[in-house]
């Protein structure tokens, strides 16, 4: 990665410095594929900050982690106030928000830059989202906007916000790739499982879609992987064990929601899916104990697949539409100034959830940068209403068939309680006080004497007295 | 809390020492609750302390956090080795982890225990669910089993296991709890909503449903709460404000779930329900501008009843599954010994989620204490599958008519993904082999000399070369 990057800003005319700790690998590295560039090697930590020009910029691809903290110790006897310190792993938000309050104190400033796209991307073009201490900003601006992926002409990199921001961001991004990921198997799974379809035309049925709303990268790739075929003309993907695995970005994203609150639902389902095929051993037992239903499909395929492409379709906005909900959550909370449109704007190019989408994404929050929730802007809330009936065919269908559609039918749940004026959390709320005398609030347009409105209020629900639990039951 | 379980003990036989920091409860209470019981005061830490008989048995009831850690600090200067201080609050179970083995290194014998039930639990007989230095088991099993709440006249509680073992069921307890309330309220919207029932009907319905497999104090108060009128003669539930609280116990359980990689669905989607109702503002500005179907149900209104009577059988086994698979991960986890069979029975009398069903859990476990899932047991693998079709028809109906069911949706999803012996992660392996190089593994049956059995494979996906990300996709 870290390589590819100084390939890819040495091709964009920057001099560049190379370190690596094993110093053989500097050499190495500067007798084949830096042969001819302005790249410079250095051989140790001091060299490598000496021959730096001020104020220094210097960037760091290593393990998420303790490797950061080191690596940063390091530099620390050998840089000079005003300079700048850039991690480019994928570490943890909280870590970025500790390092940049930490170096400001010595007078360095910090930035945590989520870098994404893979190897390929950083040398030609990923997608970079930098936060942290925004005085490093005008220094960087320039290499970062250079070397970054382009869209329409635009970098995809862009200030995210404050301390641990870009990572931040970069996670939720992850998050949303987990999401986008099991969208696409629940689609093939019903592909396969519902209409008993060949991996071959399925593939061609992604070949389509790549044409249409879905266009992305990942549908591209999907259509590429189906049409892989193994030496003996079969499908390579049948033959793979499906125990996906994860590198934790989901699931701090997960958690982050449940932390702040907010029903990041699909995120979530996407993670719990990724366990549930880890637990490859227990399906299979699983598999000969309980049963299903069998189904054969009759109607019109082209009209179910097109269902399935819309089921697909909304899905993936309530995604998005969750995954910007919660980073409007966390600017409030952690008193961020995320810029939103830039957010969909670095996504759209470079990264693994690259696609059409984020154009429409983008446009939406550069006409509203303020826009409250994605489902409100016109384009999109115009899309989830054309593709609600084929979504909920879909749903539908999963259940009655037996084939699990956890993130299609969470995304379903989550748009029929966002539209719920009235939802059944008064019965609950009416429960928690029942047992625990936990209190609750009356509607405003009930208040009156008697109930009102604001206060927290205590019904005695037995007429048995006591300001306490209270039932007969007896197990 | 405290003074409820004091009259408990007391009511049993026992002579209890009560201590208060504000010296004036301590007064009232022996002089009004406490009047003409075996029931000392005491005025001062010391004189608590002085006031025990050898071993102490010392129990907090105060808040969980810092004032559990306070406390304990103002009694060490007092206690002896051997000594058993226990806490009763809602520690979280990495606290009660690091105080046990604290103590330990101390001498002193600290347990960390659940309690449910509420305060007529406390007072007439909760569940306790004791876990952390099981020296301290023969001094207070006496006690603890008397106080507690009696199934078939056995005891609702028993030694659960080491360290923070006891909060941690408790933890799962409560997200249990989340989970059974989040599917009455689905039940209840969805007659509600979906058969345009009046609280009156539903009342009678639940009172219906507490007559069979559903029997459980939950169903009972939800009955009585439905039944609740105003004084204009409306139910009091319809103007409570549908904004669902919580303290915390549900969001850690799904924290603990995502952390220890295990699909605990229901829970995580009773947790986000809860984020979505509390944002009513939200929801009320949604309602206005998103849409859904609209549906006349015709059909046989008791056929329906049955199915979704039906549909919260089968989520609730589900739910119950998920939970014990995660105690079951958590005991490999965490190196304890964590006994299935008493915590069922802990569970069935005392607590909040209270029930016949926990009879046959009970059952199921001592039937065979290493039962891997509870869907394997043949109780309930013949009750999902009688269910099963009830409950497809409620998942579907719910889609169809834009009633949101994450609960119902979820579980089915989860049963469906658990007996699927193959799942498209394959593909999800597949794609992140494609952009990320992160490699598979091939099925077992699929072996052969170029793909090997557990060997990491990867494969050059696009015919381009390389060992990396590789893809012509431009947004």
């Amino acid at each position: 990665m870290g390589q590819n990057l100084i390939l890819n800003a040495a091709d964009h005319g920057f001099k560049v410095v190379a370190f690596n700790r094993t110093v053989s690998k500097v050499d190495r590295f500067l007798a084949e594929e830096a042969k001819g560039k302005n790249i410079i090697g250095a051989h140790s930590i001091e060299d490598f900050v000496n021959k730096l020009k001020k104020p220094r910029r210097m960037m760091l691809l290593v393990m998420a982690g303790k490797p950061v903290d080191d690596f940063i110790d390091a530099l620390l006897p050998f840089v000079e106030k005003g300079d700048i310190i850039i991690d480019g792993g994928n570490s943890h938000y909280p870590d970025t928000n500790r390092r940049t309050k930490a170096l400001a104190e010595k007078g360095i400033r910090f930035v945590g830059t989520g870098v994404s796209g893979g190897e390929e991307g950083a040398r030609y073009g990923p997608s970079l989202m930098p936060g942290g201490n925004e005085e490093a900003w005008p220094y960087i601006k320039d290499v970062f906007q250079s070397i970054a992926a382009k869209s329409d002409g635009e970098p995809c990199c862009d200030w995210v916000g404050d301390e641990g921001a870009g990572h931040y961001v970069k996670m939720v991004h992850n998050g949303i790739e987990y999401g986008d990921m099991q969208l696409i198997c629940e689609a093939y799974d019903i592909l396969k499982r519902g209409l008993g379809l060949h991996e071959k035309e399925i593939g061609d049925i992604f070949a389509e879609w790549n044409k249409g709303v879905l266009d992305s990268f990942l549908i591209e790739i999907t259509r590429d992987v189906l049409r892989f075929m193994d030496d003996d003309g079969e499908p390579l993907v049948e033959k793979i064990l499906d125990k996906a695995g994860q590198k934790g970005t989901g699931k701090w994203t997960a958690i982050n929601a449940l932390d702040l609150g907010m029903p990041v639902t699909l995120i979530g389902e996407a993670v719990f899916a990724r366990c549930l095929s880890s637990l490859k051993d227990e399906r299979v037992r699983a598999s000969k104990k309980l049963s299903g239903p069998t189904h054969k499909f009759e109607g019109d395929k082209k009209e179910f697949i097109d269902n399935l492409e819309q089921a697909l379709y909304a899905s993936k906005i309530i995604s998005y539409a969750q995954g910007f909900l919660l980073m409007q959550e966390a600017a409030k909370q952690y008193n961020w100034k995320l810029n939103k449109p830039s957010i969909a704007l670095m996504w759209r190019g470079g990264c693994i959830i690259r696609s059409v989408f984020l154009k429409d994404i983008t446009s939406a929050y550069r006409e509203n940068p303020d826009l409250e929730n994605l489902l409100f802007n016109d384009f999109f809330n115009k899309a989830i209403h054309t593709a609600q009936p084929g979504w909920r065919d879909i749903v539908s269908k999963g259940a009655l068939w037996g084939i699990p559609t956890p993130a299609f039918s969470t995304a379903l749940s989550f748009y029929d309680g966002l539209r719920s004026e009235n939802l059944p959390a008064s019965l609950l709320q009416a429960q928690r006080d029942y047992f625990g005398a936990h209190t609750f609030r009356i509607k405003p347009q009930f208040a009156n004497k008697k109930y009102e409105e604001g206060k927290d209020i205590h019904v005695n629900w037995t007429g048995r007295g006591g300001n306490v639990s209270a039932s007969t039951y007896q197990a």
